[in-house]
C-alpha cells in the first residue's frame, strides 16, 4: 500500500509564529509541493482568511501535476443544519477536489470549549462529512485531540472516528494537537484504532512539543497508518507540525515503505521552501541541513574516507545532500589537503605550508572568521599563503559621510573612494542607502575603469552576525556576502568591530575571487 | 529507580559545527549542569584534547554539588597491554571518579576500521574495564554503533556488551552512533538486551539523524534502560545529540520517572547553556523555546484563555519557561487587549484607538517590524496612539564620519549629534568602533546634560538581521537592542535600509522608555 502525504505548510506552517506568506509565495510554495510529488496541499481556511480566499481564486494557475488541493475548515456549528453553515459553504467555494474538517474527539473539550452536548457533536460531525460528500468531495476528518481525548474516554473517542466514517469520510486522521502525546502510547492507540477500523485509512498529524512529531508520524505508520500530514520543513505555532523533511526519507530508506514523491529532491523543496518562506533552513536538520553529513573531528573524517558507514547512516546524495568536511581547531592536515586540492593538487601533507595554513585558519577562527561558509575567501587565503595568488588592486582610503536628515531627494549615504591597480589610481564617490551600500557602490564604479567585466557580477546575498553581543554597538560583527556571474557563485567573509571595515573586507575578497576566477 | 543522567556537552557537543568553547566557557558549563542536578558531566577526551586536560587540571575549582566529573577515551589500542596504552594512562591522569571509555560493537567496523579480529576486541574491550575498574573508577561502557552492530551480528554484538559486564563495567551504554536507527527498532533492540543483562544498569547514547533522538530515548527508558546521556541543548556533530531539554521533561512529566535534576530550572539552563555557547536557542525548542508556548492564531488564543489544555501539552511553569500571544496580522483584539493592560486597563474592545493600534502593527509589520520581541517599543508605540506618552528630547540631526585607514591611535569612525530638549539644544560628537557605536557614545553624551540617571543604563545586546538579503548591501535591517539598568530589562526595535537609521531608532525608543520608566 502506498503511504500518501498531505503537506499542511500553507496552512498549520502559516501560523507559525515567523511565518508570513503572501499570495504569491504560497503560490510558490505549492508549485514546489506539487514538483516533489506530494498528494495533498492543504492551502488554507477559507472561511477565516480572506488571503487565502485570494490563493484559492488564483490556484488555477497553477496546474498540478502531482498534488490535489484541499481546503481546510471546521465541522458545522451547532444548532443549525450543514446547507445552513456559512463556513461549510465557504469550503464547498474554495473549488478543491478535496476538503479537510476537523471536529472535537476530547469528550472535555466538546462540553468546555464547544458547550455542546456528546450528542450534538457527533451529529455536527456526521452532517458535515455527509455534506461534503454529497458535494462530491474526497473528505478527510481531523479529530481533533484524538490522543487526549482516547485516553480520558476511549468509547466516546472512537465513537467519533465511527460518526465520520459512516457519513462516508475518506480518511480518519488521528491528531496530537497539543502535541504531548509520548511514543509508545501513541504506536498502541494507532494499533488499537487500526483494529477498529480496518477498511478506512487512517492518518497521523503530529505536532512536535515533545521533540517527538517525526518519530511518531513514523511509528504511526508502523501500526498501519497510510496518510501521513506534515509541514515540509517543519513550520507551524508553537514547536512546528511534524517535519516531513525527516519523516519521507526513513519511511521509504529505512522502513521501506512506497510513499508519494521523490526523495531525491528533499533537499532541494526543503531548501526551495524555506528560501521563499525567508526562514534559514537550520544546519543541524537532519537529512536536509548543511551540517547533516559534516564532519568536523579530525578523528571522525579519517573513519568516513576509510568507511562512510562509520558516521553516516545513508549515502547524503539520496536526499540530494551533501558530505562536507568541516576546517576547525579540531580539523585535521586530511581535510585541509582535500579542500585545497582543485588548486594546489602538488600540496604533501609534510609540507611546511601546510602547518603554516591551518596555524593562520585557527588564528582567524579565533578572532571570530569561519570559513565553512565562505569558500571563496579560503581559497583566496591559502593562495596567497602558498604564493600562487596575486592581488589585483589595492584600497588606498575610503571616506563614509552618513547625514540624518538626509537633503531632499538624496539618500543618507556618501562614500569616496581611492584605489590602486598598478600604480595607476582612481578616486571616485557614490551614494548609497547605509555606508556599506555607498562604499559598495563607490568601490564598484572605480575599479570598472581597468576591470569592466565586474558589471557581470553581482551581490546575491548580505548576512551580519553579531558575534559579541554584549558589547553592544561596539560589537565584533562577521559578514558573509555572496556573489553571482554567469558562471558560478561564491561566498566571502570579513571580521571586524566597525561593520563598514567586515563589509569592505569581504567585498575585497568577492571582487578578487572574481577577478582571479576570470585569469 | 532513579534515572540517571549523563550529558556530554562538554565532549560530544563540542563536536558540533558551530561550537568552539575556552576553558572557561567549559566550566561555566559545569556549573551550569551541576546546579541543574544532572549526575554525570562527561567533559572531554584528555588524549585529544590540550584544552580538555587544562579543564581536568583547573576542574576543582568547581567544587561541585551534584554532578561526577568523568573523562571519555576510548579501550586499549591493539597489540600492547592496557597498562602501556598512553590513552588510557591519559584518562587516569584526568583525575576523575568516573570514565566513560567506548569500544566497537559491529563485527563490520572492528575488521575494517580497526583492523582487529573479533577476539581481539572482545580482549581490548575486558582489559580495558577491568584496569580503570582496578584503579578504582566508575566505568561506563559506551558500545559503538550498537544497534548497526546487533542488526548485523547480534550474537557479537551481544559478546561485547558480555565482555564488559564481566570486567565489572558499571553502565552498559548503547549508541546509535550514525543516528539512523527507527524507533520501533531500537525499542525492541533495547528491550531484547534488557532480558538478556537483568543486573547491569542499560544506557542509551542516541544522535538525531533521523530526528528521533529524543523519542528514541525515551523509547529505550520504556525498554528498560536506566541511563540516559545526551547534551543540554542538543548540541553534536552532524545533526545534534540527544536532546536533554527534551528528553527530561517528558520522562519526569509525562512517563512518571523518577530523574536526576530539578526541571523547574530547565529554560533557565538551557538558556545560560546556549548563552554561553553563543549559539541561539532556537525558538521552536520543545519545552524551552521562546515560542513552544506562544500562540498567534486568534482562535487559539481565544481556546487557551478558556482552558488551556487546548494548545498546550504541559503547564509552561512546570519548566521555567512562560506562555506567550503574539502580536501579528492574525491577532486578535484579545491578545492586543492583553498585552496592554498593564499600562492601559481602561482600554475596551470596542474603543476605536484599538483598531487604529491594530492597523499600525500591521502596517509596521509588514515592513519589517516585528513586535515579538521589542516589548518596550511596542509599550511606547501604543502610548503613542493612545495619547498617554511625551517624548523627552528631540533629535535635530547627526552625520557620521568613517575613514580608511584611520589616523594613528584614533578609532575609525566619528559622529556628530544635535538634540532639542524643551528648546535647549546641545551639540557634540563622539568617537566609536564604527558609525554606529560612535552615534551610540555621542547621543549618550548629549542627552547626560539634562537626564543623568542615562548613565545608569547600559546596553546589553545589539541583534542585526538582514531582512532582504537579496538586496544584499542595500538590504533592509531590522536592529534589536537589549538595555538593562538596576531595575530591569527592555528591548527595542528599528528597521531601515540604512543600518545606521535602524540602530538609532532603536536607540532612540530604549533610551525613551528608560526616561519615562524613571518618571
Amino acid at each position: 500500500m502506498k503511504i500518501s502525504i498531505l503537506d499542511s505548510t500553507l496552512r498549520d506552517g502559516a501560523q507559525g509564529v515567523d511565518i508570513s506568506f503572501s499570495v504569491n509565495d504560497k503560490l510558490a510554495i505549492a508549485h514546489a509541493l506539487d514538483e516533489y510529488g506530494v498528494g495533498y496541499i492543504e492551502a488554507g481556511n477559507p472561511a477565516s482568511n480572506p488571503k487565502d480566499l485570494e490563493f484559492f481564486a488564483r490556484a488555477g494557475e497553477l496546474k498540478l501535476k502531482n498534488a490535489k488541493l484541499a481546503a481546510f475548515g471546521s465541522t458545522r456549528r451547532k444548532g443549525i443544519t450543514a446547507e445552513e453553515d456559512s463556513n461549510l459553504k465557504a469550503l464547498l467555494d474554495a473549488n478543491t477536489p478535496v476538503v479537510t474538517i476537523f471536529g472535537k474527539s476530547w469528550d472535555l473539550h466538546v462540553k468546555e470549549i464547544l458547550g455542546a452536548s456528546l450528542e450534538e457533536n457527533l451529529s455536527m460531525i456526521s452532517d458535515s462529512v455527509r455534506f461534503l460528500k454529497s458535494h462530491g468531495k474526497e473528505v478527510i476528518f481531523d479529530a481533533e485531540h484524538f490522543f487526549d481525548g482516547y485516553l480520558a474516554d476511549k468509547v466516546y473517542a472512537m465513537s467519533v472516528l465511527s460518526a465520520a466514517a459512516r457519513a462516508g469520510a475518506d480518511v480518519l486522521c488521528l491528531c496530537d494537537t497539543n502535541g504531548g502525546t509520548m511514543p509508545l502510547i501513541l504506536y498502541r492507540i494507532v494499533a488499537d484504532v487500526a483494529l477498529v477500523f480496518p477498511n478506512t485509512p487512517l492518518g497521523i498529524h503530529t505536532h512536535n512539543d515533545t521533540g517527538c512529531a517525526v518519530a511518531n508520524s513514523l511509528l504511526a505508520a508502523e501500526a498501519g497508518a497510510s496518510h501521513i500530514q506534515g509541514t515540509f520543513v517543519g513550520f507551524g505555532e508553537r514547536c512546528g507540525n511534524a517535519d516531513l523533511s525527516g519523516v519521507l526519507p526513513s519511511l521509504v530508506l529505512k522502513s521501506g515503505m512506497e510513499v508519494e514523491g521523490n526523495i531525491a529532491q528533499l533537499f532541494t523543496t526543503a531548501s526551495k521552501i524555506s528560501e521563499i518562506a525567508n526562514v534559514q533552513l537550520s544546519a543541524s536538520k537532519p537529512y536536509v541541513g548543511k551540517n547533516a553529513f559534516s564532519h568536523k573531528a579530525g578523528m571522525h573524517i579519517d573513519g568516513v574516507l576509510k568507511n562512510s558507514t562509520s558516521f553516516e547512516h545513508i549515502e547524503p546524495s539520496l536526499v540530494g545532500n551533501k558530505r562536507r568536511f568541516m576546517l576547525s581547531e579540531v580539523a585535521g592536515r586530511g581535510s585541509v589537503l582535500e579542500k585545497v586540492k582543485p588548486y594546489a593538487p602538488e600540496l604533501r601533507k609534510d609540507d611546511p605550508r601546510l602547518a603554516e595554513i591551518i596555524s593562520k585558519l585557527k588564528e582567524l577562527e579565533h578572532f571570530g572568521y569561519q570559513f565553512e561558509a565562505a569558500d571563496a575567501s579560503f581559497e583566496l587565503l591559502t593562495r596567497k599563503l602558498l604564493g600562487t595568488f596575486k592581488t589585483h588592486f589595492k584600497l588606498v582610503l575610503y571616506k563614509t559621510i552618513g547625514e540624518f536628515p538626509p537633503l531632499q531627494g538624496e539618500l543618507p549615504s556618501t562614500a569616496t573612494i581611492k584605489v590602486d591597480v598598478d600604480g595607476q589610481t582612481e578616486t571616485t564617490a557614490a551614494q548609497g542607502h547605509g555606508p556599506v551600500h555607498a562604499l559598495d557602490n563607490a568601490m564598484r564604479k572605480a575599479l570598472c575603469v581597468f576591470y569592466p567585466q565586474l558589471s557581470e557580477m553581482k551581490l546575491t546575498d548580505y548576512k551580519v552576525r553579531v558575534l559579541d553581543q554584549k558589547a553592544a554597538t561596539a560589537a565584533k560583527v562577521r559578514v558573509l556576502i555572496e556573489s553571482t556571474d554567469a558562471t558560478g557563485t561564491w561566498t566571502t567573509i570579513g571580521v571586524s568591530d566597525d561593520i563598514i571595515e567586515a563589509s569592505i573586507t569581504a567585498l575585497i575578497d568577492s571582487i578578487e575571487y572574481k577577478l582571479s576566477k576570470d585569469d
